[in-house]
């Protein structure tokens, strides 16, 4: 579907054997070091750039969602994508903090959005089937909503990609998702999403079951079809930006649990995205530290959030850069005439 | 010694009243709720500035040092605190990264430091005497020291503070002081610091147990007497930034290992000190994990950094600042026109 290249090797050593002459003990910037070491494989690149740094918010809805499944009814994905385009929700102020740009598209909000000049008006069709009771929406779908994904990067062209979503019920298909794809039980991994009441817990366990069972033959078919069945227009968007934002060559930060679903499905698709990916942090929603388990992934944070929109992947921008300034601008042991390590004793 | 205001709670309770109208779940952001709360609390207001974040990086060297519990040579502090002055060290680095400012004291290098306009030359004595054989200092020395600390962040007025340390052999006298503190053993305590071998490792568990045993009338007269005991003239230098910053109603970011046991003398001192510090990271030094339990704080970021110098501090202002601006800056449910949570089912 889309080829994604190995990581630069050659970089990669290249960048460890700097860090191992930078001022400091060998090892002691700890998970940083790897994290300059890893970006240089991605890029190819010791110091690549990495200013133009884009959050994609992907807003679509769900047709699960009528049946209990959040705390919060669906028109508040539209109201949410009003909230983005004026500013005022959470992902709007922490990229504005980290000097991220925030891109909001609509690909498959249930309603007719007012034109924004803020707005990518890229629906693909307005909401999901309900995944209870058959396919969430056509293989051919999901292909198109992926395809709006990697154009959305193409026009764009970050230097770094932050995946976010917005989606009233958008926690039950990458529930059901992560299930599918991992093997893990039901119990493992649905949460409360937004925070839904013990009851709501059960209607959401139950409907992730049902879709399971539902849409059994096409679970078994690969993972497109796996997505078009259980999935979710803005996942199916966010995997796009993954597969595009690797296949350039360029580190794509994921936020929470819906980015995890995405990141699932685009790794099944091309398990070199893997290299590529730079997990935030990791979500207090119940399935998560499995995803990143699966995706082979260790979080940067771990603060709790459960709130999406790719929050917790603007939270993580200045560490990553961080760790890119470290491995440049540091002096070396022989610019600063510092002292290395004294012998081990006999 | 020093008077360290309570928290302000009707600054908190509207705090959290806020948190808990903006546009989003409510919790969902989980310890950068908790954290704009407590910095509500410790300055009084919702939006204090921030702008302001000074990293006070003071040095010092260590008698025990001769006693082969670093990795590195004692002339490394000083050669390091040219490096600070060069910019060339990872504190550096990410100062610059996060917007904050370095402020280097040389408050007890042993060797006579070359005049710098940028270094703050308040040495109060050259080296503290080996621990394993007596007092570090006097406690009028480790007066004066708390004083310097005091008389920095009054000079510089900052917003909040960041503490950070250089000085070979601070992790050891650091460990005794926590043992000191704390009651923990040695084997709790003691890491590896900079990166010592096994036999280093065991050099530096004896020369605790020595500090501990030959200082022990110090440790039973209060906590001043036992920072001048078993401490170091950075550790106290960063008690007085820690006590002062307080004090003023700022909050203050407790960097690693060293950072760690200087918070828990200041504490020892003014118990209240606790509520106006904001603990950036979990060192992987062996009994930083302690120290932080023992505060009541929660660490920002776990990277495995090993460190020291404010570095941790300085990866964790973004987020601080972050958790702020989230306060202030998300719309409300009402003013941005989102439905709010559907009614529980009965």
């Amino acid at each position: 579907m889309i080829g994604v290249p190995p990581l630069d090797d050659a970089a990669m050593r290249r960048a460890e054997a700097r860090q191992a002459v930078l001022t400091k003990p060998a090892g002691s910037l700890g998970r940083l070091e790897d994290l300059s070491i890893r970006i240089a494989g991605m890029t190819g690149h010791l110091d690549p750039p990495l200013e133009r740094a884009v959050v994609f918010v992907l807003a679509a809805d769900h047709g699960v969602a009528a049946e209990g499944v959040s705390a919060y009814p669906s028109d508040v994905t539209a109201q949410m994508v009003a909230n983005f385009l004026r500013g005022g929700a959470a992902i709007n102020v922490l990229a504005a903090a980290a000097g991220a740009r925030v891109v909001v598209a609509d690909i498959g909000v249930d309603a007719e959005l007012e034109a924004h000049p803020g707005l990518r008006a890229l629906k693909v069709r307005r909401g999901t089937a309900s995944i209870t009771r058959g396919p969430a929406m056509s293989v051919e779908d999901a292909r198109r909503a992926i395809d709006v994904g990697r154009e959305l990067v193409r026009a764009e062209a970050p230097d770094i990609a932050i995946t976010g979503d917005m989606g009233i019920g958008n926690t039950t298909a990458s529930a059901a998702l992560i299930c599918a794809l991992t093997g893990l039980d039901v119990l493992e991994v649905v949460g409360r999403g937004t925070g839904v009441d013990d009851a709501g817990l059960e209607r959401k366990q139950r409907a992730v079951n049902d879709a399971l069972r539902v849409n059994g033959d096409a679970l078994r078919r690969g993972p497109l079809e796996t997505l078009a069945a259980i999935g979710g227009l803005e996942i199916a968007g966010l995997v796009g930006v993954i597969l595009e934002t690797a296949s350039s060559h360029k580190p794509v930060i994921i936020d929470g649990f819906i980015s995890g679903a995405a990141a699932l499905v685009a790794a099944a698709l091309a398990p070199r995205v893997t290299g590529y990916l730079i997990a935030s942090h990791r979500s207090l929603e119940l399935g998560h530290r499995a995803v990143l388990e699966r995706l082979g992934l260790q979080p940067l944070l771990d603060l709790e959030l459960r709130l999406g929109e790719g929050t917790g992947g603007a939270l993580a921008l200045p560490l990553v850069r961080a760790s890119v300034r470290l491995l440049n601008d540091m002096a070396t042991f022989e610019d600063a005439g510092v002292s290395g390590r004294v012998e081990p004793t006999p």
